[in-house]
């Protein structure tokens, strides 16, 4: 059994990742950088009260344009408590699946990269929020989270600190953990009339 | 017709928005801020490869533990370009829809609240990302995104000027944006073995 730190040979499938191709395909981006520059997308359309419904298809990246097999459609309302009709999870709630989301699929091609075989990923992911920031009742008070906490349990072939690293090397090279710890510029224009 | 700055008289359901009983919500909460205080929650499982499936229903707030009406599942995967296999949208295309639903249904509410009958909220959301960051092909670029653009489109019973103060509203009091673009802590604990 391979660990994270020993001479590994070329990696097989594993995880249900197609580990030689994830592997020639990091070469090829490394051969031509212009491929990693990626954009994606969604387009919203507002249904009624705070629901909304997303479109998400079309987007760039590997050179040229891309899209998905098939349209996903995604709704987003708050719940009645927050005076919603509770069409769909609430925009914060979609935080949280973004990052348990991103942070496993990159335990997924690191396990299978470092020759570890996963039986079981799960992940609960809590975050804690002030409504006084949104509804306007207090200006020391945030608008978003105050604190987020994802815990995984992790369960493959290799020793606990094995795995451990892997979810280590998943939240350092994690898309999503970057964007909530850091934060990004967020353009907003408008067209009206 | 009431605009952003006219005295208004108490603003009756518009939008789709129970108009009254979301005044009445930001009143009680202003009167017992304890009952600002909330848990979204997720919980999220791997299916195979870059595929995890996250559940979302309970949270807490108001005082007391609440539930969605419904469990929400959600799935995420990589495209097959960046070898997945497709089964939902990217983790990171999650969080434009978290950015536009959020944006959106502060629009609705506020619009109501400022007695704005809305026809038309309509978005479409970018994000640049450059994937060399994710795959540990370079150390000067991040790996989330880079820039992300929200574009709105708003029709409704006001003049351009009072929507466009509308969407500004929103942006100043969502969840999402301030997340997306402040940043949040973020604890990521594991159980292996």
């Amino acid at each position: 059994m391979s660990t994270a730190t020993a001479p590994k040979p070329m990696p097989a499938p594993r995880n249900g990742v197609d580990t030689p191709t994830l592997l020639a395909t990091i070469n090829a981006v490394g051969a031509q950088p212009e491929l990693a520059r990626f954009q994606f997308r969604a387009t919203n359309r507002w249904q009624q009260g705070t629901h909304s419904q997303s479109h998400i298809q079309a987007f760039s990246g590997a050179g040229g344009e891309q899209a998905h097999a098939q349209a996903f459609v995604l709704d987003a309302d708050h719940p009645q408590v927050l005076v919603g009709r509770d069409q769909g999870p609430t925009p914060v709630e979609f935080l949280l699946h973004a990052l348990a989301s991103c942070l496993t699929a990159g335990i997924g091609n690191i396990a299978a990269a470092r020759g570890v075989t996963l039986t079981e990923v799960e992940s609960r992911v809590e975050g804690d929020i002030d409504l006084r920031g949104i509804l306007g009742l207090s200006d020391q008070v945030r608008n978003g989270y105050q604190q987020v906490r994802v815990s995984f349990t992790l369960k493959g072939d290799a020793p606990p600190a094995v795995l451990e690293k892997i979810v280590e090397q998943s939240t350092k090279r994690s898309a999503v953990y970057d964007v909530l710890t850091h934060g990004i510029p967020v353009t907003v224009s408008v067209t009206a009339g």
